[in-house]
């Protein structure tokens, strides 16, 4: 056992006693200090809401305003109903105003208000403009307090503007420069301030600004910052004026988060508003019964084609045993197809107007895949059950898989075009859907070659 | 339809002719320069080999090394067989000398050679360090190029440092502290280094390098890197000497990577080397072809499992109608705690030691699942089919969704835990699995219940 996950395992059992003397909290407050952050971070999302408080109260103020950081604003509002109203007050004030923002939101309104009041003008000013952007616009996500020059400053007059306020922004190494109205006229980087001459025009060694609208979507507006390769984006409203700034920090969350989501959905099930271990267990049944309950009622669709067939089941039994390995293949064809073609989707590899190259890429996948399970169906299966039996046998695998493979490359892209989430309407739907069509073919063949 | 997509149109028009002319191509060159450099992007993913080549000679040098450094390096590698000499050399001359070492990587060797050789002697030793560290190590991925400080130096002859090398390396904002071996001693960011006394000591204001080792695997680092907030990254190799420095951009590549790694093999497939609409359909079909066969070879447990009940099958032929519900529900109950957990393994919500906790929350979410999806089959399957089949239907739906939860949360963890990807253990696995065992779980308590 390293020495870290002895001191882990030493906090936790201190955790677990609830103390409450001065020694006992000191000697909690002694190991705590001796981990590093990721584990702070670890502790205080996978302990109950109590000991977490406790822990993070136990914490020095800076370290504390980290780990603090590191949380989901979901996760951070929690914990503040567990702390002490001046640790709450300082961390609030120390907060960039985006975060501060994100926490706001998943307070009650009482509370929210409450504290809004604690903070000076200034930094209330900033907080309600990033509210004043709707929830999943990028505008939530910026910082507010930019750093910016004028075109007709020189490039030493930049130099120590920045010197002057390098204290106070989110970042100082990307700067907009902005004219009298407060438009984007373009940026900077401060690499490129240091190294021209420092008479030059800040207006002459700016370039365009790859810039988004706060009312730009959030994940569209990180992923145009990631394939940029900037380290921060300036973020302009409706009339071009600078509103705020795009650090990493919060391009990387959003595509966290948004990952997070599609590795739920793709499951069929919602994304769990905290970290898994603290989630309580009605959380985790509420993110996942509701779709289990649609998927479960469509799968009644399965019953019923399987009825239609029921006198072809009672003629031979043996057609029953091959059920769930013919929808399982159809299945997993489809899943392939559909999680391909919905992470190419959010990359923005593939486009909606791709479709028709997308269903003729995966009529031949699907048919080469059914080809080779097909064949070697009909071997197995002829060799064990009889010619007959093996001929619907390949013949089903081989239009199952590339029926599946096509409805699965087919769905994410209609998803889109409607409007809905991708992930969604892959995986689950696509298994459900192969499961009845895949029964219709396979009875449909298992008729006409048995002479049923 | 918008500006960009018309132009975008028309340069798919101009390509697909394959223009031989000066003049047709001036114009294909005209209009490509019209595009942004993410349509740039989409176009040469997207396109044949031949189109993607002819596309890039036409663009102007600088847009053509943005349009490079944005390509995966499997895509690179297959653009330069394309191109001609001159332009290569240049391209690799341009490039930094951690995204040369992933495309030399891919090239074959005698073409890597070739290349080498056409580097100065600077540039190549550089390449030669990154490329020799392990695959999948962060050493593959850092920056050889550092800037970096001593400690007895005071602020102002640092800042005398950084202006005149800002140039050269990958980023000048954050900046190792190094002794005269080498040994990193801390970092300094140059915001700090803008705010503070000009005549204070380099080694006074540097703090604490969060940093990796060049042979940490990537993913690992990465993670890191995000969790920290950080702008770079030391590398140090095993004697704690600074080897390198890991950018934002290169830290976002491997995450997305990995993204698209897990996405893929959770639903049972390889992650594709390139863009899904460039890549042959050999590629898409190698892709899936070995899990798909893998799945359906292990989907003959159920063709077993279904045999040793066959009699009772042939007593009762309703039960057959059920099959395809009663594996799918169980499917989705497992890919959905298996999803959750596996995503929270590689976000570090859940760790290997956490094994007992989440097999007691997947036993009770599971129960709960199972007892509404129960009682509602129960109730429909009674009405139509009577009280017997209605309490099997409950009970069966109760007993394979706690054991298809308990199975879902526990395989990402043993994957884990035996060292393999806990993505490729999961979803069509636990399918499978689930498959088989909620059969057998059906059969036996119809056999009891309907006293067969």
């Amino acid at each position: 056992m390293t020495r870290t996950q002895a001191t882990v395992d030493s906090v936790l059992t201190l955790l677990r006693e609830e103390p409450q003397h001065e020694g006992q909290l000191e000697h909690l407050a002694r190991e705590a200090r001796e981990l590093p952050v990721g584990e702070l971070v670890y502790l205080v999302e996978t302990r109950p809401a109590t000991e977490a408080a406790l822990l993070f109260r136990v914490l020095p103020k800076s370290i504390a305003l980290t780990v603090f950081e590191a949380l989901p604003a979901h996760h951070q509002a929690e914990l503040i109903s567990g702390l002490r109203t001046q640790q709450v007050a300082d961390i609030i004030g120390d907060l960039d105003p985006d975060d501060r923002a994100s926490l706001f939101d998943e307070l009650p309104a009482s509370v929210a208000e409450r504290l809004m009041h604690g903070l000076d003008a200034d930094e209330r000013a900033m907080t309600t403009s990033v509210l004043g952007y709707p929830r999943d616009s990028i505008g939530r996500y910026m910082s507010p307090e930019v750093l910016s020059l004028r075109p007709e400053w020189t490039v030493a007059e930049a130099l120590a503007h920045v010197r002057t306020h390098a204290a106070e922004p989110e970042t100082i190494y990307l700067l907009p420069v902005i004219d009298a109205t407060r438009s984007l006229e373009g940026v900077v980087g401060l690499r490129r301030l240091l190294l021209v001459d420092p008479e030059a025009r800040v207006g002459d060694i700016a370039h365009e600004a790859v810039h988004a609208l706060a009312t730009d979507d959030r994940e569209d507006a990180a992923r145009r910052f990631f394939s940029a390769k900037l380290l921060a984006m300036p973020i302009v409203d409706a009339e071009n004026r600078l509103v705020g700034i795009l650090t990493v920090d919060d391009a990387v969350a959003i595509i966290e988060e948004e990952n997070t989501e599609d590795s739920a959905r793709t499951s069929g099930s919602e994304p769990l508003p905290r970290a898994y271990l603290s989630t309580s267990i009605f959380g985790i049944v509420r993110s996942r019964i509701v779709w289990l309950l649609v998927l479960a009622i469509s799968a009644i669709l399965t019953v019923q084609v399987l009825e239609i067939f029921e006198d072809r089941l009672d003629q031979v039994v043996v057609l029953a045993l091959f059920i769930p390995l013919l929808t399982g293949t159809g299945g997993n064809t489809g899943n392939q197809a559909a999680t391909t073609v919905t992470r190419a989707l959010a990359v923005d590899e593939v486009r909606v107007r791709d479709l028709p190259r997308v269903v003729w890429r995966e009529l031949r996948v699907g048919a080469t895949l059914g080809l080779v399970l097909g064949v070697l169906g009909f071997v197995v299966a002829s060799l064990v059950y009889g010619l007959s039996i093996g001929t619907v046998m390949g013949l089903t695998l081989m239009s199952i898989c590339t029926m599946a493979a096509i409805v699965g490359g087919l769905m994410p892209l209609v998803a889109k075009r409607i409007g809905a989430d991708p992930a969604v309407f892959s995986n689950p739907f696509i298994s459900t859907f192969c499961d009845a069509t895949g029964l219709i073919i396979y009875f449909s063949i298992a008729t006409a070659v048995l002479g049923l």
